[in-house]
């Protein structure tokens, strides 16, 4: 199936596992994609990016300097641009899809390390369409979507990240000339990190705190135009330029921006929720919560980003497994696949198991926010909080997990996943970088614990609150071990439950001992975060859960037993990951963690034969995959051996360094 | 103290934490160096290199191009290498202790991404005084000493790595001419990895299996040329060249090599060991097992550098902590530093008290090596191999851990921490590469396996050896909890013993069922590597109890209460780490968990006021942290957005990609 793409005599080991399959792999291509055609759609759009021949480079980005690397990035960014504009003039994308077209998958294998005008379409125009007026969308839109102009996104701080309310950047409205005068008072309030701000934007949303009439009212979004659109020289008052070499996305310009008393008109200020009138009026809008949705909106997104990555990870890493020999384990016989030994499966299958749950997790995740914010639309904001709390530690976890998940598979691929060239070590750079941005994990954990404590406190009715609804079960004691996922699933909740308590009691003794409720809370934080992140992966694989059941009713048999087995071992996976907690918060005994355990071992044996055909139904192709290590072909020497060709120094057969340095220094002694 | 040679304003938070410090960093400091010679001597070596003005660097490397690095890298490491024979011309360095001058902290601040030449000292050195004659070493040594020859150890194959007899390189012995036939029968047979070896070195000792009179002998140490000694073209039959961008190390110049029949004479084979005598003849050292020895050295000298590393990264990211302010503990209080926050406690103490507890346990390892060694000379080889099973488990857990919380750390500075400039992706690049070279740690943790299982099956006599002493006391249930490191150790050794019991059980059953012992043992090796773990883990707190209780009788008070909290916090966090398996294996209670935890809390609380002390008595150079974050004047801002106008792309105001590519782009739909 995905051969087609991938040219090349197949490595026997290879061809080997995919007789083995026990399952149809383009079955569940289509079900992973949704259907048929949306395979075929995303195929298309596929050969349509990546068969564009100006969009391949000769040298490899790695061997480049970083100003070259940058120049590379903008050369093809402009192009991909090009061919999104093309989609849209042809009605095959909309405002909306930007992301689907080149997100997590296509986007990374176009521009491995970062897009440096991506936040344009990602965070430029989605803002300005959530929270300009319709006068102000009128003058902007039309120039945004033509990419007359390029914009970012700043609102991060050299001094202030995940906590908002410490911005520094000051917009003063001054009613005289109504305007407002943009400042950085100090160096903190720097704006630092936004993609493409370093020399890629001229036009940016800056978030400031806003005063009028010697009053600051918070947090507000101004578009502030950074560069001359004819010369690109920054304008009068703008300081700026990229903040330097990162452990990834280093062609993403992420940049720094200081203001030195700019005005802007005041209509530059986006006023779809809160106004300044020209007397400088401050009016605030009714329904501010409005704005909340976006944040959540990207959170959503990194939870399907987690699962892409995942994907390609596991993908590369089982291949390599697979075409991979070494070591012994029986003596006198040749040197076994790596992928036969029991420690290496325990590697990779469970990660392999996890890119399907963040997967499923990730379209609930999608349609609870889609709901809810129709629900915002009409004034309804109930559903609002278990949303906040059901993105967050869903962001945290499966951000935390697909990082820990990329970095095992690397190291499961031993020195050869230390080569750039398995894409492995660019690809832990992207993910790792996802439980830093858009909250930080430990402060998002830590805000779903409130959520939770909350409810736990308050008693609150969760009947039609589905995340947290296991919580009305109290504390009842689960059954006695069954060997089923939903014993799992409720042995979990059981735990996450006692979790719950005990973080909630420790509160409350250290207020009782007289410790302010803040201080308490701090002090029972470590608990807390512990709980969040229980709770967090109970959902998971309850979700997980409730899909396959769903799916099996409309897959073949050989591959609902297959969707069976990978479910089975994500749950007892994750299960046995908490066997303290579990020992701890439920009935279950020594001796139910040794069938566990087994279960576990079983479960290796039963996925081994169809490994290579699960990732081979990732339907990654090699363009996107990137690696030595993973391509579908399997000729994992020669593609070292070629791409270790490239390397600049190995153009020439001596270097000038020789010469210069090394030959003058070993005659010295002579 | 350091302050001397870290100039500038300290920043108020910092001069507060210091003041706030329970005991005197300049003790520890001496502690920590062996006394105060020591750390005067350690002084003096890094002014000598880190003040010598050729060996800095003006544009930050990582915006170099791959070449280019290399190239500033070479020139570099010939001024250390001089530097390094100064030493020793003045008697201050001997062949012994070149990783002692320039080992992790010292090397790593003069060539941050890795040095070309280094394995001349560390590895072509000391084989060939470890493998040759004295008629060879008469020959090569002195050449070697005064660097006219510049030399690398290629062992490791592109499809061979950990697996040595794997290895597939061939060296035939030709009687005619009394030669050596040096050949690469297949491309997995292509040297791959060997540092130096793509363009720096012109002389290998080759590793590979020899022939003889038509028979194998199996793998065998070889002398060869690789370049011409004045033109440094490669020699006629070798294929040689770099291998290309790395996740880390990119200045090491790793390499490949392919032989083409190339012929080297006889005496090229390192023959202290094992002969080929002229006609042909093999002739079998008896003491084979001695070259045993140089493979565990290295793995103790890993053991140190996982300390290390883990030291300069808690030193940055616990200074930054302390500047760092961000959130809201209480409502309309300032913005509180990071470190007050009990989750970031939990983050940064643990791996404070990690670089204790690796230093102690490296220090133990070094002493038992000396001993073993020192034994094996005088042909008594009974303590080999425990000095093999200790080494594998304390360089596997050591620098998983080291890899683990570097990475914790640099997470905890948030997005900071992802920039270059933070140092911190730069040493996780360095650390987690521990895990992979030097024998895989997961191989390595089932060797130790294989040690424990075999006391353990055999009931041997463990008196005198150190590390599983604490079998004897086979499987009695440890004794209720008491809030002392002592009642952790016993629980943590009943834990490891218990794990061993039970994984050697499995291994009995399977073979019952009818599996081969080798599949037995294949199919229990998850807890196999679960056992040998936990195994290590309990010898390093033990280790570092009896180093504190030695030490407490020589530090002042202050230092001495110290030392037991950090003591104390290892021990309850590494326990804490296992709480399942205490569960399952000892009388522990959950109620005991939960005083745990709460001893966690405490020891948390009781570190805080001492934290800065406690990294600031590491006693790490400005340039050895080389860290915008981790500065000992702690001023994080100014030195972050200095460095970002490092940039290249910071020099002009606009980028040529602008009119190239942009500025059409842009214009195209107007």
């Amino acid at each position: 199936m995905t051969s087609s793409t991938n040219k090349g005599k197949v490595n026997p080991d290879l061809i080997n596992e995919r007789n083995k399959c026990t399952f149809n792999t383009l079955e569940l291509t289509h079900l992973l994609d949704g259907d048929e055609v949306k395979t075929k759609e995303r195929k298309s759009r596929e050969s349509f990016f990546l068969d564009d021949a100006d969009l391949k480079t000769e040298v490899p980005i790695e061997y480049l300097s970083h100003k070259e690397k940058y120049e590379e990035a903008v050369r093809k960014a402009c192009i991909v641009f090009r061919k999104v504009q093309q989609l849209q003039n042809e009605g095959k994308a909309g405002v909306d899809n930007y992301r689907e077209i080149l997100g997590g998958q296509l986007g990374s294998a176009l521009l491995k390390d970062g897009h440096p005008l991506t936040l344009h379409y990602v965070m430029f125009i989605p803002t300005l369409m959530g929270q300009a007026t319709i006068q102000q969308q009128a003058e902007w839109i039309q120039k945004a979507w033509s990419c007359n102009i390029i914009g970012t996104y700043a609102q991060t701080e050299l001094g202030h990240g995940t906590f908002i309310r410490g911005l520094e950047t000051i917009a003063t409205y001054d009613p005289k000339t109504e305007e407002f005068v943009l400042d950085s008072p100090t160096l903190t309030s720097y704006k630092w990190w936004p993609g493409g701000l370093g020399q890629s934007a001229n036009y940016a949303i800056v978030l400031a705190q806003l005063y009028t009439l010697g009053k600051c009212h918070g947090i507000h979004p101004f578009i502030v135009q950074l560069r001359d659109e004819e010369t690109h020289e920054p304008l009068s008052g703008i300081i700026i330029g990229e903040i330097g070499c990162k452990l990834g996305m280093n062609t993403t310009n992420n940049g720094y921006l200081g203001f030195n008393k700019v005005r802007i008109p005041r209509t530059n200020m986006l006023m779809k929720n809160n106004q300044v009138l020209p007397d400088g009026t401050y009016v605030k809008s009714p329904s501010s919560k409005l704005t909340y949705g976006t944040m959540i909106f990207v959170r959503v997104v990194l939870v399907q980003d987690a699962a892409t990555y995942l994907k390609k990870a596991a993908t590369i890493a089982t291949r390599y497994s697979a075409v991979r020999h070494q070591s012994q384990i029986k003596p006198n016989e040749p040197e076994p696949q790596i992928i036969d030994f029991v420690t290496q499966q325990h590697k990779l299958f469970p990660y392999i198991a996890t890119c399907f749950a963040f997967q499923y997790s990730a379209t609930w995740l999608w349609e609870l926010y889609n709901n809810v914010t129709g629900e915002l639309e009409s004034g309804h904001l109930d559903n609002l909080p278990e949303l906040h709390a059901a993105s967050c530690v869903l962001k945290a976890v499966s951000s935390a997990d697909a990082a820990l998940g990329v970095e095992t598979l690397r190291l499961a691929c031993g020195g050869h996943g230390y080569m750039t060239s398995s894409n492995l070590p660019t690809t832990y750079g992207l993910v790792t970088a996802m439980c830093t941005y858009e909250g930080e994990n430990t402060v998002l954990l830590l805000q779903t614990a409130r959520f939770l404590i909350k409810i736990w406190q308050n008693k609150t009715n969760v009947t039609n609150l589905p995340t947290v609804r296991y919580l009305q079960n109290s504390l009842n004691r689960n059954s006695p071990f069954e060997k089923t996922v939903s014993w799992i699933i409720s042995a979990l909740q059981q735990t996450a439950t006692g979790k719950i308590d005990l973080a909630n009691r420790h509160i409350n003794e250290r207020v009782k001992k007289g410790e302010a409720y803040e201080d308490a809370w701090n002090n029972t934080s470590i608990e807390l975060v512990a709980a969040a992140e229980i709770h967090g992966r109970t959902f998971i694989v309850e979700t997980f859960f409730s899909t396959v059941q769903k799916l099996r009713k409309q897959t073949s048999v050989e591959l609902g037993t297959v969707l069976s087995q990978i479910l089975e071992l994500y749950a007892v996976y994750t299960i046995l990951r908490s066997t303290g907690d579990l020992l701890r918060f439920t009935r279950t005994s020594s001796q139910d963690i040794e069938l566990l355990q087994g279960w576990l071992e079983e479960l290796l044996a039963a996925i081994r034969p169809n490994a290579v055909g699960l990732v081979d139904s990732f339907d990654m192709r090699d363009e996107v995959l990137a690696s030595t290590l993973g391509a579908y072909d399997g000729n994992v020497y020669q593609r070292l051996f070629e791409e270790a060709q490239k390397s600049p120094l190995n153009s020439e057969p001596v270097n000038k360094s020789f010469h210069l340095y090394l030959k003058p220094f070993m005659k010295s002694n002579l």
